[in-house]
């Protein structure tokens, strides 16, 4: 089964891209414990000041669509959403390499 | 020190994306022993069938400067070219998250 990977830019509203930051760099320590979650890096864009990006693999697609089920994902977006302006995802087919 | 990250879009000429992958998977594997260098994954794009995405982390700007002058990183750099037709990069900062 093909692995699930994805680059998700994530626009803060004006001021909040460090108060969201803070929430998915807590929801990663979340998915430490996550099996199926193999990467899930929270990175502050070089070149947008209100973007974030978020680097994700998952072992398969379906994992991926599991996770967004759980009550800990469903708490982390409920606390996101209000400071969220525009979400973009760019999915991609991990096929190896170092850190996976 | 910032960590540096960047996802970096490789766009192959026609027919020669699989090629174009397996060098830089044999890139990533080299890099396995390289401590600056945190995450090197090889993905297929999605929805461009030319497209391969390398997702890259590395311990610090320099160190991802460095690596482009070593022989083996120079090397790997010849091969891919002719098979290349363009090349794009999206640099980010890596705050944290799972897999760092």
């Amino acid at each position: 089964m093909n692995k699930y990977g994805a680059y998700v830019k994530f626009t803060a509203k004006p001021g909040e891209r460090e108060t969201l930051a803070d929430i998915l760099l807590e929801a990663a320590a979340a998915a430490q414990t996550v099996e199926e979650c193999e990467v899930y890096i929270i990175n502050l864009s070089e070149t947008e000041p209100d973007a974030i990006w978020v680097t994700e693999v998952w072992s398969s697609s379906e994992a991926h669509k599991a996770s967004l089920t759980q009550p800990e994902t469903k708490d982390s977006i409920a606390r996101a959403m209000p400071l969220i302006a525009g979400v973009e995802s760019i999915p991609v087919v991990p096929l190896g390499g170092k850190g996976l």
